[in-house]
């Protein structure tokens, strides 16, 4: 179990109290705005380019401090970060990825098969670095501020932090890749999670020299960057916009 | 329904012509990486400072194809982005907020009420933009690449999309706030949202010139940041790292 549980705290502080905590927002320059935007543009799903290089400690603290500085429902901050080194769990969780990928070719139309299996869909050895990603459920009470309504947004916020890591990441000149053809039970069972505690992400990270500037099953032809203007609406499901 | 199907396309590439299209990566500049810094650590859920001005068409663009080229397994890229500028409709959605904070107000221990009612949750009627973030599950069948193990991971790269968006908004001056205080039945009626299609998010959008520079929950004593270390393992559940 967790022993994070963080405790209710002194409630008195008027809203006139916090309101002088306000700062004036400082713009970003030109050049900041290019590079948030370079590094979403130039993130990539790494698969296979990941160099022998050692990620240092303090760079890889610095991007798992970026991941917990994610938004999270209510605060709750329910992630957890489990830095996987040991080989003998990084060959579990590559067995893992062979039965998972066998079982999910076969429901593969039959067409698309020998073209599922030509695609490298992880770097679980090669990565220098193996990170899961989880989220205790339950770290400020079943159903915390904002989560009434809406109980999965802490799997959401635990998907921010996994955005915030990759951003980082990529301006750290690391890649990563995001493994999700895993068994929740084999990885579960090789990192000793406890049942209360759900898995959001299994990635692959380290240092890369070279990469796609498209994503790469666009490269090997598996599928398509759609058009934005397909996907805006207005005021209605299915409304499209005015002006474009 | 949505009309977005993407096909499959030609599978006949091999691996050699694909690693054709990989390119040096470039290093961030130390004046990049801090960019990307600052927008993490900057970024702020935003309730109340939204001022009137209006978001220009193509800035609002820029961040919604930010939020595009979020990672989505299978290259499925689920989303769609419904803005909603109508003011009947943002009256609605305020009304069905004020609904479930008040059925969420009942769930909290009693003596937290008076706490959780003074705090400021939403920015609806404020923002001068509302963008609701949706995921259609069957985009690429119902089970595609990257699904048939973790069905949820098309939620989850959703809610990377809105994480892009959000860094995006800042480094744009725009602040952006997250409203999971709303029951999924009344978004759907509101916005017409078919019952295939899940909701993922409901953002509060505009220009700020004051922001917090602490969590807004934390500056109103609601919750404190959790220290990192406490959330770091490693090789195992509860393992700790030999080096810090």
């Amino acid at each position: 179990m967790s022993s994070v549980q963080p405790t209710s705290i002194d409630p008195e502080m008027t809203a006139d109290e916090a309101e002088r905590e306000l700062s004036p927002v400082a713009a970003f320059s030109p050049e900041e705005r290019a590079a948030v935007y370079r590094a979403i543009y130039e993130r990539r799903d790494v698969r296979n380019e990941f160099l022998d290089t050692v990620v240092p400690q303090d760079v890889l603290r610095r991007i798992l401090d970026a991941a917990h500085h994610a938004p999270s429902v209510g605060l709750m901050q329910p992630w957890n970060f489990i830095v996987v080194r040991d080989s003998a769990k990084r060959v579990a969780v590559h067995a893992a990825f062979e039965r998972a990928a066998a079982a999910e070719e076969q429901i593969m139309p039959a067409d698309r098969r020998a073209h599922y299996r030509s695609l490298k869909l992880q770097g679980i050895l090669r990565a220098p670095l193996n990170i899961c990603v989880t989220c205790d459920r339950s770290r400020r009470g079943a159903t915390g501020l904002g989560r009434t309504q809406q109980p999965d947004t802490d799997l959401l916020s635990t998907a921010c932090a996994v955005q915030n890591l990759w951003l980082a990441a990529r301006a750290e000149g690391i890649g990563m890749g995001w493994v999700s053809i895993l068994r929740d039970a084999d990885l579960r069972e090789i990192l000793n999670i406890p049942p209360e505690i759900a898995i959001v992400a299994y990635l692959c990270a380290g240092y890369v020299d070279q990469s796609y500037l498209r994503p790469e099953l666009e490269v090997r032809r598996w599928a398509t960057r759609l058009p934005l203007d397909e996907l805006l609406f207005e005021d209605d499901w299915g409304r499209k916009p005015d002006t474009p």
